[in-house]
């Protein structure tokens, strides 16, 4: 049975503000929730529909938090789906640790990329092309964001995050820095696939300049036509086809 | 002056019912705006602030249609921006003509990709790539919904569109047609750039059955980690560069 206090909950895990206070945050949608039990974040509630129970017998007999069966209507009501027949989850937030990493890894770092869709498809397409690592800047957008988790398609459980200073993290590791600039070294050039850290800038203004400083190799993608940009999750997944292509 | 029927007529055509019985469409933004005004549409009104006007004096000036001087506040609640405070244009439909292309081109053809984000994001991709041709299925978005062309960041101004039976042109084209798929060959593997059509499914259900037995080349963007699928226009991104180099 739902009680007004769970409904008051979950609701106020829409914002960043409480997410940080009760350091739980939620996920929706057969996809998300299914990825999320199977992860290794610990998981508080699971609130699902008979549908949900009968097609993920196992995962749901297996869950020991607090678990209770909902109708769609109240899915949708909790969430930011406009249907969700399925399930909705809630689970604690990671502790923001610093992460480390050798040569032998293709990292992401993220200045200040501030829309939760493009946030959400760059950790799902992280996922794709094996990046296990990602830096964030302080002001990139908040991974525990509804919309960045749902973009994300369940690939954040799979990955690592840090939010940090930049400038300090990547000039400490002393790895390439890969860039993405209009004026950078045409990325089919490349030769062979590379390690390193690519960076990959804010949706309006790019590379901050402190950051462009300690990039290593500015790279560009091609252009045939006359479009005078890319967006920011296109240009990450083109990047990372790049540089992890063995021929 | 903006008058109550040009507001009602704006905001009409917010809907696809009205934009085809009006055959007209707006376009919102700076960017959207200046760029509509520099192409082959025929633009009927320009809404647009003492800012863009100053900004951009030789367009507003060139203009010959119907000029109307507003403010943000009137903009934002004509478009679909939370804030615009520059300009929101009219323009002509154009009429869905039969497109023609030969061998020497790459084309882009879209079966029922249904998200307007994604539409318009191809569409901007597709004119990087220097792709200049897009055939749609008849359930593809509509791409003069605003925000395909948001997404689209004016690029749409450059290509041709034709909403078409796929299978009926596809065949009579007699030109390769490449498929992305999961069991198809790695497109690294390509070896070198290649014309022809590069088909693209839908959102959940891929290429239909019926399409995929004319696909001439199945190809495959190699994973490295475990996200299931990426989204339909970072495939189509991937696929594209992969497509167009030469080396």
């Amino acid at each position: 049975m739902l009680s007004k206090n769970t409904v008051k909950f979950i609701k106020s895990l829409h914002q960043k503000k409480f997410r940080k206070q009760e350091s739980a945050f939620f996920v929706e949608g057969a996809k998300n929730v299914t990825e999320l039990l199977l992860s290794n974040y610990t998981v508080s509630h699971l609130l699902c529909t008979e549908k949900f129970q009968e097609e993920n017998t196992l995962l749901v007999n297996g869950f020991s938090g607090i678990k209770i069966e909902v109708n769609p209507k109240e899915l949708s009501a909790l969430g930011t789906f406009s249907t969700n027949d399925q399930a909705l989850a809630v689970a604690k937030i990671k502790e923001n640790k610093p992460l480390t990493f050798g040569k032998e890894q293709l990292i992401l770092a993220l200045d200040d990329v501030r829309d939760p869709g493009n946030l959400g498809t760059i950790i799902r397409i992280a996922d794709w092309y094996g990046i296990e690592k990602i830096l964030m800047s302080k002001n990139t957008a908040d991974i525990y964001n509804p919309k960045v988790l749902n973009a994300s398609m369940g690939s954040f459980t799979r990955l690592s995050f840090e939010y940090v200073d930049l400038l300090e993290k990547l000039t400490a590791s002393n790895l390439p820095v890969y860039g993405a600039f209009l004026e950078g070294m045409n990325v089919h050039h490349l030769g062979k696939a590379a390690n390193g850290i690519l960076l990959m800038g804010n949706e309006s203004n790019g590379i901050s300049r402190q950051l462009e400083e300690i990039v290593t190799q500015k790279l560009t993608i091609p252009a045939f036509g006359n479009a005078e940009s890319l967006n920011v999750a296109i240009a990450t997944a083109v990047l990372c086809d790049n540089l992890t292509r063995i021929m």
